[in-house]
């Protein structure tokens, strides 16, 4: 709608569904799936409706799939972090562009995540499991963990669990604690867990005294 | 299909919706709500599918909707302990009980939970979030904490997902470790990362001083 809109330059096909994807992801970040209609979607993209339909033929569950599958990608870059130094500062910083992600798409990560929207699919919760199962692939190598057992495993998943939980209540709660201070408690009770799990397991002890005990 | 299957027997109004409920809630024990037909519900009420229409006109989904609130019931009556000795061992006791209920509602306990399943609506997602919300106010309770502040909501949510995400692991490994250990992991787990909260909330930190200190 801005007088500088440039709606009729002409994109290439991977620049126009990148348009529309972004400007559904948008959307997306401030109203519940629900809530977006396609031409919204063609509106904010200051195209035509019959043109995301060109793009997007299944019409708005395809775009949400294909909105959520490019979020999905970033969820991935952020985890994307180098084997170098100290794997607490690692984790953290993983955390920071993993917040700064929630913080972006707001409404649409809560929507995800919390379920019993519309556009859920079998497709779309495999989407997410995909994203949970690499978090706990990267926290894996990153403590030098070729084969972790089961209750490593557990301890793993849960602590992704309540990371997501603590994202959510985060975004309902106005963003407090500030970014920074719920990324060092989430890392806090990173070690918590996994000390705890120690207790019982013999890999997990031998993870908290070797690769963690230098940093605490 | 027993021989003495009491199929026709003249039950009252609610006797008979307890018994379709009943059947219902053991065949989604054993299966996905997708794979779960009103015949199949029919049959394992030794009744008929008009029957079973007469008490749910809404087909399926009003009956998954009912057999999941009287799940949800069961589960609150999980939760109800006396506040009588310590906390601790209170906790540990809840939590056998909703161990047995997961086990014993299996299949089901996961679908509801993992999202993605064609009879989850916001109705179902609002009663699961009201089971969570009920738990998280019996520790609140117990904890003796009148006005739980954010970070120890938080905290509790947390754990509570982790919860929700260590069942759900169980299931699928077979329900190793054992329901004793996995319970007592749990309970340990709630210690520790009320510690971690304990270092950056004076709220937090008095319980872990009082009403834990005692016990660990």
């Amino acid at each position: 709608m801005s007088p500088a809109a440039p709606a009729y330059r002409r994109l290439s096909v991977e620049e126009r569904r990148s348009q529309l994807l972004e400007a559904a992801l948008s959307l997306f970040a401030h109203r519940v799936p629900e809530d977006v209609s396609l031409d919204d979607v063609a509106e904010a993209a200051g195209v035509s409706r019959p043109l995301v339909y060109r793009y997007f033929p299944g019409g708005k569950q395809q775009l949400y799939e294909a909105a959520l599958r490019t979020a999905a990608d970033e969820l991935h870059d952020c985890f994307d972090e180098p084997h170098e130094g100290p794997a607490l500062p690692r984790l953290a910083r993983a955390l920071d562009r993993y917040l700064t992600f929630v913080r972006r798409h707001d409404a649409g990560f809560s929507a995800l995540l919390q379920g019993g929207s519309v556009v859920e699919t079998s497709r779309t919760t495999a989407i997410v499991d995909g994203v949970r199962r690499a978090a706990a692939e990267h926290i894996y190598s990153h403590l030098d963990v070729a084969d972790p057992g089961p209750r490593l495993r557990m301890t793993v998943r849960m602590w992704i669990t309540a990371v997501e939980a603590a994202s959510l209540i985060w975004l309902d709660e106005d963003k407090q604690p500030p970014a920074d201070e719920l990324r060092d408690w989430l890392v806090d009770q990173f070690v918590a867990v996994l000390s705890v799990t120690a207790v019982r397991d013999a890999q997990t002890a031998e993870l908290v005294r070797g690769a963690l005990a230098a940093e605490t």
